[in-house]
């Protein structure tokens, strides 16, 4: 089959790899439908993570092929919507929520790589969730926005205790911003300020929701946000970045007692111990438990409630994936979906 | 009126300062009937945090003896337990919990002083807390553990959500640790792990209803309280130093999706975003909102159902405070009680 690997810094190969096959009895192989290039994939891409021969990609969603003696939950035929992370959802760390630190997880990007034809998937029943029927290929971006970027954008608000009658302000107008701006709404918050400069990015934030839009950042955007919000900061920040300013940019914005839920994957980030115990505020985040929310998000999205596929904005041929991983680099697109 | 003036490290005095008068309607002055010496008064003392000239002591307990035109929850003869910040108990971040972070907020320390003979107590309905009467000499202790250490420890506890069934780790064990191991057992803890060297608080810590003592720290230290916690790390970890080595003891020694309630004054403490991104653990703390737990924490004491007043071992004359600053510096005291 052809998959997609990263030999170093801003070369990505389209590759024969070998067809994945059933190993553990808890195991299924699925053929890819769509899979996408997240902005974590820019990271190695740019070398500011290392990379070598890396087998890339994370999102998925697919048909399963065949399945291990033990799976129960999915069968071949089943259209199925996965998570980042492989978890065995009986784990205590997962029944409490926490599916992304698995004690039997294991990362798909780098270990599995879904920018491919098929792939195995360890622990199918913990880590598939199958779809009420064959959706509509209109359903598809969607569908696939829920395995990473949307279950991502919803763990930032929830981690930031989004609720209804909540101020909310969103840090960072990459895909999974924009799905935090589109969580903050489903969950009820009233204000949603998007922090974005980029005008088509703030048209869609205000699509999914955003009531306002600060282009300032850094001390200036906190006075903003604190404008916006009585002169507290917002109930609830939601940082979809995952740099030294954008994490300061969140905890500063948000009021003492309030809410940062973090789902950038930080580079580089040293927090001042002092001026946290002075803000006085939550913070919860790391690598989105996305599996906790897929049964919920994939309702929402066959009950076209949602729309969170609207995020992608180029579609290309797995064959072509240099050129999706090229596009998003240069911010030429917000997120690039992939078909084998 | 006689105070304690702290007039560079190590140089505590006791001098003659104007006596305090009602200057705002919201205002009280107060005879201070005891006050202490705070961990926290230990950082300007040993000249890790600026002092010159400061009015030192933030933790009291006493009888009004004036009020303003507009106080209307205490009036004079009252016995009162007031929190470490002032704080008018009505704004938005008050009523949402966070008093010590209130809009019109006062840090006691350093600008009013309560190791003094009387005190000037602004917004004295939102900060003080009559007792139910005049208290028993003996509940003395326990009513001014009330006005910081067991507020804080307490804080830390709610913030580590500490409850029924859990597993809690305390790291530090001075008299907020200690408080924090008094109110995990309140809170229906199920384990609690005191990380503690020293015989006589490890015995404090065992009265307070800890069930487990860990003498390792570090890297060990993380390794024991997994041992203790079916390999997965506690549920809630409550931080009561405020150093590097604490915070990341903390950190590393709660299960992802737990939560980590920091209380101790965080100094020269950089956290390692990446490090806490892959914990996944949520992390709240800050200092105490202490008004939010004194009706209830009072009410637990004057029912005698808890005795916080168990962590001060050493009674002085205010006149002798500096013996209290120089016991605890050594750590030849947990905690001093000074009486004017």
């Amino acid at each position: 089959m052809r998959g997609v690997v990263l030999h170093g810094p801003g070369d990505v190969r389209v590759e024969e790899r070998e067809d994945p096959t059933i190993q553990e009895p808890t195991d299924a192989v699925i053929k890819i439908v769509a899979a996408c290039v997240c902005g974590s994939d820019l990271w190695p891409y740019r070398g500011a993570d290392p990379a070598e021969n890396q087998l890339m990609g994370h999102e998925y969603v697919g048909v399963v092929e065949q399945i291990g003696d033990d799976v129960k939950t999915v069968k071949p035929g089943d259209f199925v919507v996965g998570s980042f992370v492989i978890s065995d959802n009986t784990c205590p760390i997962c029944t409490n929520g926490y599916q992304s630190r698995c004690v039997n997880g294991i990362f798909v990007d780098g270990q599995i790589g879904t920018q491919a034809e098929y792939a195995r998937i360890p622990y199918a029943d913990g880590t598939l969730v199958a779809t009420p029927g064959q959706p509509d290929d209109d359903l598809i971006p969607s569908l696939l926005a829920a395995s990473d970027v949307l279950g991502t954008g919803w763990f930032g608000a929830v981690a930031a205790e989004v609720g209804p009658g909540k101020s909310v302000a969103v840090v960072g107008d990459g895909a999974v911003g924009l799905m935090g701006v589109l969580a903050a709404k489903q969950l009820g918050a009233e204000k949603i300020i998007a922090m974005s400069r980029h005008e088509s990015r703030q048209k869609l934030a205000k699509e999914f929701g955003a009531t306002d839009i600060v282009e300032e950042r850094g001390e200036a955007g906190v006075e903003k946000i604190k404008e916006l919000t009585d002169g507290l900061g917002a109930d609830s920040v939601i940082e979809a970045v995952g740099t030294q300013e954008s994490m300061m940019q969140a905890v500063q914005s948000t009021r003492p007692g309030g809410h940062v839920g973090y789902v950038g994957v930080s580079h580089d980030v040293l927090l001042n111990g002092l001026e946290l115990f002075f803000g006085l505020v939550h913070l919860h985040g790391g690598p989105a438990p996305v599996r906790r929310f897929l049964p919920e998000l994939i309702q929402l999205i066959w009950d076209r409630k949602i729309e969170p596929g609207k995020v992608f904005d180029l579609e290309l041929p797995l064959d072509r994936a240099a050129e999706g991983y090229q596009a998003m680099d240069e911010r030429k697109a917000i997120k690039v979906l992939l078909k084998p």
